[in-house]
């Protein structure tokens, strides 16, 4: 029947609903729901508020550029050469992976023809040395004098490359020195020569500086920073060294520094060369003053034994093609910048509430389970929890119900 | 009234209230509900907790290191010169972007000057060939001729740059055959025939080899992984050739067997070049043993025709300037790495149970809208569900109540 | 009892329970629910479906490559000499960072030896001109003449490299023009002229082009796109220019328009060389047809004052080595590629569904403590919605709860 005013559609509209709870005096159940809601509440607070500031909305892909130069002079080698950045780094456009020379060999006006594969005092024995069998671990630890070293013509087929080795087998044996013959080749002459020389030869390169600029923009807030500090002093950069602890704004830092930090002594990087990860790390959380965000700058080795070849090319007065040839060996920087950033906003905030206060439902399925279950008046419980609806002939039947089936509608209506 | 001892506040405090539910023996809901109930249990073991690892924390921003190598000698051209890997790899650092040159144009010894547009015996025409338009699409498909073809001298304005050509029109036109005449220009001369070898010069670069040493570490779990084996055995990085099946950790790729798991034909790329992506994927389980988190290696086409031109500068005796141009054809090879890593934590293990727990509730919604509007006694069951608090004078109205209304309390009220 | 057929265990098992509400005619506690319903409605339809496309799994890592071609020639200098790519582009291998000569400073002929720390008219004191200290603020503004500079022999100790200079103080102080004295130095000699060009060598690099590949592939969804219109016409990348809104589809970028759009203008930074970031951005919904996925492009401005030194050597007819050294001044550009797709899938579908309808209940949690605490007849709510099981000796003490419990009951049992 339609009623009066009040029971009009829109009124109807308006009805508010509210569930109905059986209030029990269980201290044991409600002492244990008032943990679990403890717990909810902590983690809710505690981790996801505090720990993982679930109110903010956070940019992971800052757009980065990153500018480096290598920095310094030193007087090194036989021939009292200086070196200055020009000489040292490669490539010389300070791109996020820079390479500091620290050793090498040269080999000089190499030109096609023929050769023994093997060259010097100790000729191919010397990459036997234990020095070189560390050099690339495996890959280019070279015995290319085991495919190389030979008694009569026959060991050395013609046309067949030498494995690792310099050029292509000719088809002769030739002595290289009094006691030990090699295959002839025929590829850049004279080949090079494998014994590195057993300092660094810019040891001095510990003192070099690696000035690292790194701006970081997070488009999502219209956000950037830069890791050089603002500053009016214009000798500030040219005189400052980074400093985790008194110095953390200045990026220039000290090559031997950083080797170190990344659990290294520079005499045996530089001597066969290696790869230095420099991490550069934003977390910057912009309810705060923009001051507060600076990077984190860490330092990890990456790899041992790095090295390179690269050559120059010209003619000769007869026109011939000649080439010289540096195996350098030295320390590469990897720069690479990782960053986020999180703002206060409504959405995220609402989500993560949201996901929060669907625990407190999980606290009260488990004490329904304890409360119906385990209880010692479990049964009284379940009648009054559980209201049967009588529609006519069914009749309730409390005792064929199963453990599996209650534990599954407690379990899941609930929630 | 103020009760006993039971009743005191900190009693209340430990009081417990569970919801009401009322008992129905309707089949068919309890059928659907059951059927709801074991999806959703379905998807919170099978999709949550099998297939994306739900429990677990998980990195995907690993640092990683990539040092590359390409290897191998090879003799090849007219004038049989050995070539090795200072003279094809470029740039010669081996960073995770490496070019293997396969085919080139040189074009030696040019100074300043002025010379006709186009050279050699088919001169510009040339560049009609179907080659020349497939090379680099659209772009660079250079009937520069158009703009550079003349039949007297007002058809090369002074001082215009020639489209896609080499210099600018000095305003002179010249006959470079006994048929054609083209535009004089101002620049480099003489310029680039452009007539590629029909045949990649470097045909045998099909069997260098490319090692790849790749480094990953999952900064939160502080994990560290190489793609290399750890072996003792200092021939096995020499010896090995990289195979899906039988060699998966040996990072040693033959040219051609990449460009061959990119879909394409060696050849066809040699000699016009190409850019191959090399993709290196890991998916590691840390709740896992180390030794089974393995990287995965793809490789993709990314870009047919790919050359670019380099030079290298001299002064003569006369000290003019002059300079070798190279334009380089090859397959450069592109390396990333992506990966991730998981491992069992307990926020997210929380969170994704949670999360999945909530669809439980979205089952109980389903069913109550079946029951109350679809089902023969759904009055019934209505007002058992809805039992009504009458405060006085108002009185119930069920007639009154809309169904839109009743979709709305019933959808929202028991989340 | 056992029942009938009906209560047999699988009757039980399919019995279903529904929570029971109390229905109340309070309208202002019932608009209040509404009002908040809707809004997480509105929530649930506005944001997590059309705004953030909720429904959709996404791939945010795809694979990029990118290749890119400067393009260009131009006649420039005192010496009028044609300038190409192979002149002004750095490296050429045209990788994701590029970079465009636009000025120089040349040192041609160095050689080891002694020379004093300045030269040039102004020498070191040109170093102090404004334009000087703008270059790389702070780091290498370099008034190298104030370690430099000198009276006596006594401010040279020998040994000493020159703070920022170009090599080792031998000891003396020589004079380098008729009012001023300086140290010299042992390194390459003649040191470099730190005059820079008051205009911009290449001025004409402004018409230049800059021609980007990019391919994307999102692995998830196997969908690769490139950024190239697919055209058969062979001359449409030859003669297009990208403008955002009339061709947006031509990836050829004019340098000037490149420049600008990050808000510079060409002349200054071609002065003393900058950074300029190019960010290619694919935001692609692949439920919609793939030709609407389409790339944005940005530019902004990452770095002011970009140069780097770089070095070819040679040696002369007595078989000393030289070099020419060249301090490069241009505009970098960095390409870095981001992006996103998004496809309909049941999983996210199902999880954004079902976190928004666990809204629905926190907005009944709030319309609960209005009734139960706000409202004038909120005692009489109370106890309809608790219903108190009593099992025996336990007497109901209404009195004594305190608000305290209640908010926490509330609050929490009905999540």
């Amino acid at each position: 029947m339609a009623g009066a005013g009040p029971a009009s559609p829109l009124a109807g509209l308006l009805d508010y609903k509210t569930a109905k709870f059986a209030l029990t005096r269980n201290r044991r159940v409600g002492l244990l729901h008032r943990l679990l809601q403890l717990g909810v509440l902590g983690y809710l607070l505690g981790w996801v508020l505090l720990a993982r500031k679930g109110y903010q909305d956070t940019d992971r892909a800052p757009r980065a550029a990153v500018v480096t130069k290598l920095k310094g002079a030193a007087v090194a080698g036989a021939a009292r050469r200086l070196w200055d950045a020009a000489d040292y780094a490669r490539p010389p456009q300070g791109e996020n992976v820079i390479f500091l020379v620290t050793n090498f060999i040269a080999t000089a006006q190499q030109a096609q023809g023929t050769c023994p594969e093997c060259r010097g005092v100790s000729g191919c024995l010397s990459q036997f040395s234990p020095r070189a069998v560390l050099e690339f671990p495996g890959f280019e630890a070279s015995p290319a004098v085991l495919d190389a070293t030979c008694t009569e013509d026959a060991d050395c087929p013609m046309g067949n490359p030498v494995d690792r080795g310099n050029g292509i087998k000719t088809g002769k044996c030739v002595m290289f020195n009094t006691t030990h013959s090699t295959c002839e080749i025929y590829g850049w002459c004279p080949v090079e020569n494998s014994t590195l020389p057993r300092k660094p030869l810019l040891a001095e390169a510990e003192n070099f500086t690696l000035f690292i600029k790194n701006t970081v923009h997070f488009t999502q807030f219209n956000f950037s920073k830069c890791n050089t500090l603002q500053t009016n002093d214009p000798t500030y950069f040219k005189s400052c060294l980074y400093d985790p602890f008194f110095n953390p704004s200045c990026p220039v830092f000290r090559v031997r520094d950083m080797v170190e930090a990344a659990g290294e002594t520079f005499g045996d990087l530089a001597l066969l060369g290696g790869s230095i990860g420099v991490r550069i790390e934003w977390d910057c959380d912009l309810d705060q003053p923009a001051a507060r965000c600076q990077p984190q700058y860490s330092f990890s080795l990456q790899d041992r034994n790095y090295n390179f070849r690269t050559a120059s090319y010209y003619w000769d007065s007869q026109r011939q093609l000649h080439r010289n040839l540096l195996k350098l060996y030295g320390i590469r920087f990897d720069i690479s910048v990782h960053g986020q950033a999180g703002k206060f906003s409504i959405i995220p905030a609402a989500v993560s509430f949201g996901t929060g206060i669907a625990f407190f439902g999980a606290a009260t399925v488990l004490c329904d389970l304890v409360l119906l279950y385990l209880d010692a008046k479990a049964e009284f419980y379940w009648k009054e929890k559980f209201e049967e609806v009588r529609t006519g002939l069914l009749g309730r039947a409390e005792a064929g119900v199963k453990f599996c089936e209650q534990i599954w509608g407690d379990f899941t209506v609930q929630t």
